[in-house]
């Protein structure tokens, strides 16, 4: 069983199936990136129809044990999360409702600064601010994972530091193996590891650069030297993969309502469309052939089932 | 034990103290009544807080087996209610969200029509309208008690035949004993009893006008004459009262934000400020008079027993 911490898209019946067939037994989902509070609770409303349309194959968890019941009775559990704080509108209050609806992920900040923090986007990064302190906290009570993915160097080590419970970078690789503003320093990564927390590694070839995206055989390696950097038992997945894009899916994750002009994202000027998935991970199906390939630079089977699904369940445990 | 299915207020410790005092087991409470989702939300959070410092002396009640719970453990129940549907911005999804919320009594519209249908202020009273057939449906569904107090008398007339569930006017009188707007024609509420539902009489002035407002034996006789209209199992009590009134509320309540001019609600120009409460119940410790009011105009014991909570308990039984 494969734990995947961070998928987003407009996912169908065909998707559920497909993860299905691709030995992928959890998947954390993105519910919206710049929504306010009742655009949030319609994406919400959304993602319930789905799942309850399809609960023949997936269910909702809310905890680490709801993933091992869905494992056993052959369904994809999914862990409902948000990539921004917006949700909020600003009210400490509603991180206490959004856990009891279901949410247990929510990243302080996507790609702009924000009441909480700054992102890795932003030319000065605030560090963790006074609103951002008390949502911290507030997740930390009500049983939500943080995630530090798209915030800044700074913020990121702030949260760190001072959440109670080890948080996560869902879907993120590591700066000094392909420097990317989305990608982690070594001194982010260890904290990180050092307080318990998971980084989950991108398949998305904008994070994993030209070399380690290549094949699985390069992306292997690079899980290996990121576990080099972390230890075994602070690497997870997190593929950062699109399901079914739509048009104009890709413009309100960069641009929102935030800007009248262009942003790229993760991508870049010359490389500003969706960047395509990988020739060797073309279809969610190719999700079953990642521990091969994890065993093929010299994880034990022990190892590989930490990466692939016991990390994330260690820490879903201890957080949710 | 009391069961009052209308109050409305800034409630505190002192109040819940009171309502014991005053033998009152279970209030309806209003949260709300031109708020929006978020707005909405945020006076869910204050009740919850409310509810959360005071839980040795209140509870929050999702059914009736809630408020006999309460009650034996000599607490009071609460169960929370909003005077309108601008809490679901016209999302039908919404209904159900606010079920699992904890919200268990909803008005399809409060002083002016809206996407639900008319009420009782409308020159022309439009009937229950498109998205108001779907709320309704919905509300049945998701275990939400419809209020008609406030509709116009097609609206209640269509609501109480549309609706599978029997609903309640939770604060009103019979307009035949005293003709008002907010008051129920007898068609109303021969209607209402014939589909198992159930009127609070009120004790708001505005709303008995002054004869049967006179003393706790005139608005006694009111509730006789109302039985007698209705039937012993269909009339219980919601007395309108307001707790602890702040300033601003009472222009809240009538203009909201869709008026520059003055509107007065249930009362007149001549009658335009907080309508005082009648000298015979000037405190919550009153309401353990009602009891024995009601006795000295000849109901027997166990008829007393129906109208104080009896014929609540069946009702919410039926619908939460």
């Amino acid at each position: 069983m494969l734990i995947d911490a961070f998928q987003t898209g407009f996912f169908d019946r065909s998707g559920f199936e497909a993860l299905l067939r691709g030995g992928v037994g959890c998947i954390t989902v993105n519910c919206g990136y710049w929504e306010d509070t009742v655009e949030s609770l319609d994406s919400l409303a959304r993602w319930r129809d789905l799942l309850r349309e399809n609960s023949d194959l997936v269910v909702v968890a809310g905890n680490a044990s709801d993933i091992t019941k869905a494992t056993t009775s052959g369904k994809v559990a999914v862990l409902l999360g948000f990539q921004n704080t917006d949700c909020l509108q600003g009210r400490i209050r509603f991180v206490e409702f959004w856990a009891e609806w279901g949410i247990r992920v929510l990243q302080p900040t996507y790609n702009n600064q924000n009441e909480t923090g700054g992102s890795c986007y932003e030319a000065n990064d605030s560090g963790l601010a006074r609103f951002g302190r008390e949502a911290v906290r507030e997740m930390n009570r009500a049983g939500i994972l943080i995630d530090i993915s798209h915030l800044g160097m700074q913020t990121s080590l702030d949260v760190i530091a001072h959440s109670e419970k080890p948080v996560a970078a869902t879907h993120s690789n590591s700066a000094s193996l392909y420097p990317h503003k989305r990608n982690k320093s070594d001194e982010v990564l260890e904290a990180l590891a050092e307080r318990g927390g998971v980084l989950g590694c991108a398949l998305y070839p904008n994070l994993t650069g030209p070399e380690f995206g290549a094949s699985l055989a390069t992306w292997s390696e690079m899980v290996a030297r990121t576990v080099d950097l972390m230890g075994i038992d602070h690497v997870g997945i997190g593929s950062g993969r699109r399901y079914n894009p739509q048009p104009g899916d890709l413009d309100w994750a960069r641009m929102g309502r935030w800007t009248r002009g262009v942003d790229y994202g993760a991508g870049s000027k010359d490389q500003s469309s969706l960047n395509p998935t990988p020739h060797w991970f073309k279809d969610i199906e190719d999700f079953r052939h990642l521990a091969s390939g994890l065993s093929a630079v010299g994880f034990s089977p022990t190892e590989v089932a930490a990466i692939a699904s016991g990390n994330w369940l260690r820490l879903f445990n201890a957080v949710l």
